[in-house]
């Protein structure tokens, strides 16, 4: 082992409204992989072996993509936003191996997770190694404004899977509390990403909120479909088996709905799934049904559908054209990826 | 002059969806309006007379019904409610007088304001007056917990007409700014008003919860739709004339949406019309048709469609029944009343 897992540069689903995006940035997306690969060497080598597994197991680079996208919008000339880019997938790295400690998940994307291959020792602190990572390319690029964004959405990321111990496993979680933890969890990153295009670039105040808002509205949309698609997405689209955030008991807006419709005998086998995770061979398919009864998968698209309507609008303060064109498929792609 | 002018005890607006809501409340409305020609009285004439053409203008007094519904909900037995949305109901006059006076409005309504008929000097002070009448009733209730709830609610509202002083007559202004203020100058006292009820009927933290999410979705979700019916409304549903917001330059949703959709030309004339207030007699058809083009008006009824959803799940803690449903058709009312 020891070695260095290549990066995949083309992501594992993709669609044609994404598509576009992806051209736009694909050589910047290139050379941020490269420098991802440069910079989780280590002289530790288990640094690069659990990284790259993790790193190289796919995703969409939603947030790099933003990065990029949200800089060429803004007219960035230089080559900023490749480093910028690169430091926001380590955060999320990092966040991700961490995640996957606290959720005692042996499975992420159909495959094992670090800490199950690893242990959890070696994915607390290669996570802690990445964030660092993150912060020396922020110190590169030597903006204190870039780091002064970063720092704080890695503070709320950090104080949303904190604010998750408290509705883990609990169906009694409302909708309010649950965007407060998709908010910091997920939101703030991609609100993050996407505001650096702005800043980089010297734009005003207005655009660089506008870019925040885009990005923020994006990141809640884009977990909501999330949280539908792993109880409905065939496993070739989700990349996951349907139904993991179920037998983990991990609490999402489609539950939520369906706890809060529902009638006593409902609730009751929400609770016995999701809070006490006693569950049987029938239970899954049993709750997909209650969340087709309830409207719960439905109405959570159409929340994700005022959110990427936020998002979209949010950009109208940019000139049209191309980039700004593929940024606004994207948002579509977010919620249609759902049918 | 000096006398006391009678309250209406049906709005001026009503329909099927608001009125079982108005039947279950009726008799503790009734009992609200008594107690508020009660305390509006003052060795200073002006005080019942201004105060008295503000409050008998009419309204639909979806505050204290709010929370009078939400007390019932939460299975008050006593009076409390009755002095508590009185004293919500004070709150809202009197911000609606300093509004008033900070707009330069004379017609509220299709009704001459009390600053046109009284001068800005007694409203700003009558408003003031009715302010420290809400808390002589809060502190008749006797609940420090109630008088936080409604003192932070109106520290907040007095910071949101403060914030929109900046947004006042800026067409630029970005759609994250406009919630934030919506939030504070419309939905703070919603949510109050609403929370209130769980507060004296000894009610869960959740419940309190629910019920403060309850009364801040339904808030946005009415000034979005109000934002809409101030451009399509018939006058007699609307009572006050069609375009009353655009001929005081205010900025609102839909003028959003539309300024940042449109063209060149389309954000030129919504800056010559609503910043510099330079209108002709064809720009307010000019103005509906942009809005129609851009879809801002439907996107602005869509948009509180998602909050109105929110508010009826929040509901979905407290058990059935007669109450419920008709606070639930209460919110599809604040929808619908839209066509």
């Amino acid at each position: 082992m020891g070695s260095i897992i290549p990066l995949r540069s083309e992501p594992k689903t993709s669609s044609r409204s994404l598509k576009s995006l992806q051209r736009l940035v694909a050589d910047d997306l290139a050379e941020v992989n490269t420098l991802i690969l440069e910079r989780m060497g280590s002289r530790a080598p288990l640094v690069p072996e659990l990284a790259g597994h993790i790193i190289a197991a796919g995703g969409k680079r939603m947030r790099p993509m933003l990065t990029i996208a949200s800089s060429k919008l803004c007219g960035h000339t230089g080559k900023r936003h490749v480093i910028l880019a690169a430091c926001v997938e380590f955060i999320h790295t990092a966040t991700l191996l961490h995640d996957d400690v606290v959720d005692e998940s042996g499975l992420r994307r159909g495959n094992a997770t670090a800490n199950f291959l690893w242990g959890n020792q070696a994915s607390v602190l290669v996570g802690d190694y990445l964030f660092t990572r993150a912060f020396q390319l922020m110190v590169e690029d030597g903006s204190l404004k870039v780091l002064d964004i970063l720092a704080n959405a890695s503070a709320v990321i950090a104080e949303g899977e904190i604010l998750q111990l408290s509705t883990n496993n609990e169906p009694e979680t409302s909708e309010d509390a649950y965007l407060e933890v998709i908010g910091s969890k997920t939101a703030a990153l991609f609100a993050a990403a996407s505001r650096i295009g702005a800043v980089i670039s010297n734009r005003s105040q207005a655009e660089e909120e506008a870019l925040e808002s885009h990005g923020r509205n994006l990141g809640i949309a884009f977990q909501l479909v999330d949280d539908a698609l792993d109880y409905t997405a065939r496993e070739e689209t989700l990349g996951k088996a349907v139904g993991d955030d179920f037998r983990e008991g991990k609490i999402t807006l489609p539950t939520i709905l369906a706890f809060w419709r529902g009638n006593t005998a409902d609730r009751e086998f929400w609770h016995r799934t999701l809070a006490d995770r006693n569950q049987t061979e029938n239970d899954l398919a049993h709750a997909i049904s209650l969340l087709e009864t309830t409207k719960a998968l439905t109405d959570t698209i159409e929340r994700a559908r005022h959110y990427g309507a936020i998002a979209r609008d949010a950009l109208g303060i940019f000139p049209n054209g191309p980039i700004k064109d593929a940024m606004l498929e994207a948002v579509d792609f977010c919620i249609d990826r759902a049918h």
